[in-house]
């Protein structure tokens, strides 16, 4: 098992312990004592001889036997003396609770990487700075300073706040939730949330993992980790700073860079993971996740005992994408036979207001029996005489019989006993019948994604010798911005195609060009300090004749001047005028933390003002890509509206493809968009009309 | 005081009052006793001497003295003997709490008829049937069946169903949260939601109004009602049967019509009522409007003890439209010299982690004192030594000191008695930070509504004698559909301009017609059987000669014999060609309980494809008619977008408030639409290219 110092140590030094019961040193062993931890605890504080009644050592180094794990509370100016004491001893792990780190500053941030260093040095890895600390429940082992310990449980969660943390921790508490594992990850100096992600995947008592993630170090590996976690358990997260204002605060309180959040959205996408937008949300699902079987459709039967929670069920469940189907009509009439004339044997199943707990098995077993329901929300209102705890003993029956279908209880209204007796069998209570129909789709969503066949992104042909040279040239001349012949070449190389054209430095270069390429030709304006060139006068389209493209020339000349007297112009780029097709954004950026980033859009306001984009992180799969196409909300007039032909999305597919394999090949390569691409009727392929790459700019 | 025998009633009697504790007829005598109520109650049951320790009546009538309301929980068949008995008695109004009418099917609609028309007659006015009755906590007076009663307080809640009631209910008790009124309306058989709401307006210790809502009767009262009330108080509204399947099971289950979902949200913005789309979401922000002064700004100040939750906080805030200020230098170097070093006097103004109460109330003054700040959201983290029930404490103390401006707790996974400090003094607390930031933006929506200043309706010149003579024609025809003829006469009624046309039923005639309104035109065939012209070949655009006419002519009634050779050909109309604008649609159908609605959007794949429409109820303001067309997503597109001109907003405008008094003074009219109207550039009017007009047909 991996972090198996962290996860299941047989010994714990609590370095920094104190005899004080209000200090944070003195918690966390208490903690750890109180917990009933089966290991060894040794406390380690030079100026006491005893805590808690156990013996206690002037170093780590004292300790006769072996130390699996430091968990390390003294001030943060003594903790590398601390962690190099710890790495004489050979301990295998150090949960670093102090905080005054990078979190701080760069004095905070310089104390920080002396500390990683020591860790590497000695081998010992180190969970922290800054953190609340780890609680592995099934162990005992509660090695934080928390107030309280969940109950064993199913959910690990893994948080990168400790304020965020604590609260997740009570309300677990709170709600009687059983952890399984509880890791506050602080400023990630070493292990990071997806090491104990990786880790937390081997165990098998661990059923979802729930992160609270600020920023991600180490993207790719996050992303690569979850992929694989993922196929074997949901992983829901949580991520602030979402907005302007949210990364602001990220950005002044931890040391952590928060990477843009279209990218995070994106590689949750890519992994698999579970992003969610609200707190309730996080809680929502790890409590929904845990303890249930697949929903393997998107069928949902809802049984209740009143009329208005029943539509509002329904309601919340269509606008999910989730289906409300009818039963099967010999369903329907065995639930006739059974229930009383008031009640509706339709789906919704509505048992009336004094349904007892009879009806409620009989419309269960009935329902889920169905080949078309794959999971039931079951709504219970306090009506007169409901018998509430009944009901709950019954929705447990039943799940016992017919385990294979995930049933959601809400109990509305209703607290106490009914929903300990969910509790202790694994089962949460959901108060309101929307977040009992959010869940579900979720788990529909994850049964998607378990299932789906793995799928190997296609390596594209792609000529890279010639795209390195292109590179290589723009680097010793310390270009960022790659000219239209070079992006040109390019294109070639990837196999993405261009209407013919030439770069023309005077009249007579312009017609010779056109001449070789055929009539009907565009002329364009090459500047680098043109980007809108349509709005400087700086494009004709076509243009017939040798006559009109001498005109055209001298025009196009002579607007620029006047328009942007400043501008740079590095000549006229003749190029064969295509026929009209729908236009397209192709676009890649390269973000620092998840690398190259796919975004697809359909051409003109759409784009610009409708925002309505796609985006997905490579290397991208052609099922990912024909995601990302059907996405937008625009993707009717791709598909072909009003008898219209559909466009050749197969064409279109293709070059997405080659510039996710170009971005992934060339790291060189900043950002690269082909705006716009003409996609035209299926079977007659795309044309890239126009194309912009920015690489690194070379070394000085 | 409106509805008094309801609201504060002297007396009351219970008929069908029963000795047995399980009973329905038990329950609602205890409830009013054990509640203390304070006026004369009457057990009213042939067969019983005494209940509960009270003289029992055999009958209404021999009640010695004046009875204010009955409470009636007999068997349904009896319910009609009862009423006339209640109206003998010269009762006021009655609670029928029993079930077994409409809501069960014809027979129970019969019956419920019969009741009211007793009630009529008597002058009686009746809630219910098939309610839970009713409870004024001021008044100690709980006249339902519940289980429990909840504390006094603030919110009124009225209830289509009863079993969202109950839960609802639960929730208050358990919570903690105090109800002023709880109603249940039932099957609304006389007295409705909106009667409700319009008495409890009157109550000052009513500060907001919840209601949960299945379907609307008499949807203009209701909207009139609630539009006056929401200038006095809040009126939070939860609607079921959203989606087609909620609609299904809103059908079989109340005898109510459930109003177009579309309309209802129309009627809510018309009347200002805040429209929810989850449950909780009633909840939260009942509990939040109760005790709060107005929040006048988007400006929101987040004092927190954890980075990550102000995180959350800021992002949802943002999400929501509301803005987190930085505050001013002066605020920010007052708290940089009260603070401990590491916190963030940014906003969000981080605490950290070891934060006392006393810091809490520093950051929290000194931000709310700010120009910027409009309300402010303290978030409160179970760290190590957190002293939650201090921070509760002052946070009270400032809300008593600064009381202008709303303060939002967010105690996280914390319970117990900091919550119930806050509750006592009638704050609420708020779980997560996602729900804060949402109450708090309603809360600013809800200023906004009620400092707007009121508008009437313009009322736009049109020639009713004209239309009516148009509808009256068509009346007598029996015809549904008006002829392109018909709406041209109409649009010039109304004021809105067409190109000018006419119809042709011959070549001959076509060319006439084209010669008299001026080259270019536009043919387009004129069938009742064909909707889209363009895609049958009916239409031929920029025909420039008499000729050209003719061969137009017979082109079109060649390509449509062969596309749709059934479809019966009104004529030709010969149509002035107008230049491109910009095409919008503009339509309007009538609801059958909210009346005129109208609809406006971008022409073409916009309103079909990608559903971008806005809609309100008439009669229109200028001020609505303003925000529908901002509204759009594509807004940018009219309002000129890359440099090009701005359309004529303006006449824009006209057309759409010409179409809502035409819909409003009409009534005949079911459904109107212009479709395209070509809007120009600013100055430049616009044109309505095609108009389509329904109306009732006439009585056979």
């Amino acid at each position: 098992m991996k972090l198996e110092a962290f996860l299941r140590p047989r010994s714990v030094a609590v370095i920094g312990a104190s005899r004080e019961p209000g200090k944070v040193g003195h918690r966390v062993l208490r903690n750890i004592v109180a917990g009933g931890f089966g290991g060894e605890v040794y406390p380690v504080n030079p100026k006491a001889e005893e805590i808690l009644g156990m013996r206690c050592y002037r170093s780590v180094v004292e300790i006769p036997d072996d130390v699996d794990l430091g968990v390390i509370v003294v001030p943060a100016k003594l903790v590398p003396g601390i962690v190099e004491e710890c790495g004489r001893k050979g301990v295998k792990g150090v949960v670093v609770i102090s905080a005054g780190f990078s979190e701080t500053g760069m004095e905070g941030l310089e104390l920080e990487r002396r500390i990683v260093e020591i860790c590497r040095q000695y081998g010992i890895r180190m969970l922290g700075p800054n953190c609340l600390g780890i609680i592995n429940t099934w162990e005992k082992m509660n090695a934080s300073f928390s107030g309280a310990s969940p109950m064993p449980g199913n959910i690990a969660l893994v948080s990168q706040s400790g304020a965020l943390g604590s609260a997740i921790l009570n309300w677990a508490i709170d709600k009687n939730v059983g952890l399984s594992n509880f890791v506050s990850v602080g400023n990630e100096a070493d292990l990071t949330s997806a090491d104990f992600v990786e880790a937390l995947a081997e165990d098998d008592r661990v059923r979802v993992i729930g992160l609270y993630v600020e920023g991600v170090k180490e993207g790719r590996r996050f992303v690569e980790v979850c992929e694989k976690v993922v196929r074997k358990k949901p992983i829901v997260a949580l991520k602030a700073g979402k907005t302007e204002v949210g990364m602001r605060a990220v950005m002044s309180h931890t040391g952590s860079l928060a990477g843009y959040d279209v990218a995070f959205t994106a590689a949750c996408r890519k992994a698999g993971v579970i992003r969610v937008e609200r707190m309730e949300e996080l809680f929502e699902l790890v409590a929904g996740f845990g303890p249930q079987p697949p929903m393997r459709g998107r069928g949902v039967l809802i049984v209740t005992n009143g009329g208005g929670p029943g539509v509002l069920a329904a309601d919340a469940c269509e606008e999910t994408g989730l289906q409300i189907p009818l039963l099967e009509e010999e369903i329907r009439e065995k639930l006739g036979k059974s229930l009383p004339p008031h009640a509706s044997v339709h789906n919704p199943v509505d048992l009336v207001g004094d349904a007892d707990a009879l009806r409620y098995r009989v419309a269960l077993t009935a329902g889920l029996r169905s080949g078309k329901i794959n999971g039931a929300i079951v709504i219970v209102t306090p009506q007169a005489m409901t018998p509430v705890e009944e009901i709950a003993e019954e929705i447990l029956k039943v799940r016992r019989e017919l385990g294979d279908k995930p049933i959601l209880p809400v109990f509305m209204g209703i607290g106490g006993s009914p929903i300990e007796i969910l509790r202790k069998n694994g089962l949460p209570n959901y108060e309101f019948p929307e977040s009992a129909a959010f869940v579900m789709r979720k788990m529909y969503d994850y049964f998607v994604t378990v299932t789906a066949p793995e799928e190997e992104p296609p390596m594209k042909d792609i000529d890279e010798g010639a795209i390195a040279g292109v590179l290589e040239k723009a680097s010793r001349e310390r270009r960022a911005v790659l000219t239209i012949e070079e992006c040109m070449k390019v294109a070639e190389a990837c196999g993405i195609r261009m209407p013919p054209a030439g770069v023309a430095k005077s009249r007579g270069e312009a017609v010779e060009v056109a001449e070789r390429i055929g009539y009907p030709v565009v002329l364009k304006v090459i500047s680098p300090d043109i980007i809108h060139k349509t709005d400087v006068g700086g494009v004709v389209l076509n243009v017939k004749s040798a006559e009109e493209v001498e005109r055209s020339y001298d025009t196009i000349l002579r607007r620029v001047r006047v328009t942007m007297p400043e501008a740079r112009i590095a000549g006229i780029l003749v190029c064969k005028m295509v026929p009209t097709g729908k236009e397209v954004i192709v676009g890649s950026v390269r973000d620092v933390q998840f690398g190259p980033l796919v975004m697809f859009g359909l051409g003109g306001i759409y784009v610009n003002f409708l925002r309505d984009v796609s985006q997905r992180l490579c290397p991208l799969t052609q099922r990912e890509v024909a995601e990302m196409i059907r996405e937008i909300r625009a993707y009717p007039l791709l598909a072909g509206v009003r008898g219209e032909a559909p466009a050749d999305i197969e064409a279109l597919v293709d070059v997405i493809l080659r510039v996710s394999s170009v971005m992934q090949r060339f790291e060189r390569i900043v950002e690269m968009e082909i705006n716009p691409l003409c996609v035209y009727e299926k079977g007659k392929g795309c044309l890239a009309v126009d194309m912009r790459i920015t690489v690194e700019k070379g070394a000085e």
